[in-house]
């Protein structure tokens, strides 16, 4: 079983999860993928969860990035490609799920038997999510944990956006910082064969802070120290990143969207 | 195995504390619950720890929150219920003992066979708790690990309290913030009866920066978005927050106290 | 197998590694010992990954620091004493290795059969570094992986010093803080001994803000809350500390070198 949750490290959430699948699993792996999407961050979760599955072993996976809980969104559970995903109907799942593979089942977890006694109205993850998964990785169907659903009916949200701008330039978006300051964009291959980039090329990035000059290349030790590249990162994705510095210095403010041209 | 401790995530305490016991008993699970206790807060350390007896299995649970570590504060371990703890003296572990079940017996972990060679003064943790954790796991018994002791003798704190104040209102503590910004608090569902609240009631919080007005509800999506909404949280207790925002920027800088009253 | 990074717990970094060592080798145990080293600090992880070595079991340890991933430095494996270490050749692995034991052996990790397909040129830690290990971890020889090379040839950093200066001072480095606010410094029980000093002595501790007076005591109890104690911490090195406080708020911006000297 795996977890990704915007939970954070903090709080407790996390081991009670573990604490909860150990219960009814004693002997499943369970893998903390990740507990770092930025609060409420739905599609940034999305995203993460489309990553991991072309690393991830065929699992049952818990996704909870889930702003509604509570509310009327639906708790559910898909199955596609060998993979099972369990968490809210909000989008967070059918992305990895499409990334899986064929064959995509859904079911809303409307049977009681499966949930926690005593549910909370806030922590869907702890009550229905996890107990959900952990019966179905010890062999429970998708059906035992509730109603089937047409697949076409889950929630879908738009994936991020590449656009040609004026002049030649291509617009991004911003679609996550890391630890070490690398600024991950919308932009991929495709983007970079839009603007006919090759190895040396020099770009220059426009922010609502100005322009900032950067060269095209395939690490970060092809610039020297201090100095800006934009690369291809290790999601496949266009990134701006400094050599032995941080990239998400260079940034105003405003850090949603950016336009690249080959300067 | 479970662990709760304040060592936090960053320092490379937790990973010795997993090695420590994967030496002595290698094919034991060992589940992190919660590293992010805020330093020496003893008491909520008490109260996650209180808390996770409702969901965790019967196992030897590590509690560090140790703000006399190489002092006189003795290193006990507690038998209750089918759970044993182990940890400093200091209050940290008897309410989740008190929680787990009758039949609390203890023991002061003073048989230095079973502490780390080269003892330091000032990581218990590593040198007593795990070690003495982990062979309970594996099978020692509580009494060979030190000398029995009465636990009407084990430190205990105060819980927090609930107090009834002028013209109807209810004063309660802050117990804590998590990663959202919900403030949780030490009211319950008494203190929702005493104050005559119903699903829809608007209530106002009095804080140190002046009043907030709030919904008593059941969920976040019960409010508007941006809206204050008052419920009973995960853990059972009474919590402000803001449905799609952060209920602790609402606070003042004396996070300590509210007092809450129909409005 | 244990991993040892500064990828931090916010990225999914170390949610990744989990995944890509699961599916080569399911049944085995992976103990994340520390991913909070300060990005991109090599000395410091090294450091950490030395000490970690009295507590680690005889396993494979996977360390990744490494400010030049995707340029010239080699990726490689060192055997000693029964351990096995992955990761950049940058000095980060090879003072563990020195403290695991003798017959160290080294390859160069160059046969691409090892490496995940598709290999990109910013995560060599999920790409070559965890699948190597992994494979090591469930049999896989040093020289499966790669060409075997003299393990003189391994970049070795600086140690921290320890330097006697002028009246009976010693200057030593500031090596870390950790989440309590302890100062770690390169001083050790030599120093100690250089300085004379024995419990009660007072000490003072020159900074670039001025001089902070201390006690060297056993622990922190040994002094009054809110005064600051000097004292062998739980790594053996000379740290300063405040009893229920914070040591790091009494140094000024500069924190890297501090005289000591008895007051």
């Amino acid at each position: 079983m795996s977890l990704t949750t915007d939970y954070g490290y903090g709080a407790g959430f996390v081991g009670t999860l573990h604490a909860v699948a150990f219960r009814i699993a004693p002997s499943l792996t369970v893998i903390d993928l990740d507990h770092g999407v930025p609060p409420q961050d739905v599609r940034l979760g999305a995203l993460r969860l489309e990553r991991f599955m072309r690393f991830a072993p065929p699992a049952v996976h818990v996704g909870v990035v889930d702003p509604g809980v509570g509310g009327a969104r639906r708790p559910v559970a898909i199955e596609a490609g060998g993979h099972c995903f369990v968490g809210p109907d909000n989008g967070l799942l059918v992305w990895a799920a499409d990334a899986a593979g064929p064959g995509i089942r859904a079911a809303v977890l409307d049977n009681e038997a499966f949930w926690l006694q005593d549910r909370s109205k806030t922590f869907d993850g702890r009550d229905i999510f996890v107990p959900a998964a952990a019966h179905l990785a010890v062999g429970a169907l998708l059906t035992d944990l509730g109603t089937e659903i047409d697949p076409a009916t889950l929630v879908r949200l738009e994936h991020p956006h590449v656009r040609t701008g004026p002049e030649g330039a291509v617009e991004v978006e911003v679609l996550q910082v890391d630890g070490f300051g690398n600024v991950q964009t919308s932009g991929d291959v495709g983007t970079v064969s839009a603007l006919g980039l090759t190895a040396g090329t020099g770009v220059v990035i426009g922010t609502s802070a100005g322009g900032i000059g950067a060269t095209f290349a395939t690490t970060f030790a092809d610039v020297e120290t201090g100095e800006a590249v934009l690369l291809i990162d290790s999601d496949g994705c266009l990134a701006l990143s400094v050599n032995g510095g941080r990239a998400d210095r260079l940034l105003g403010d405003d850090r949603r969207i950016l336009t690249i041209r080959p300067a």
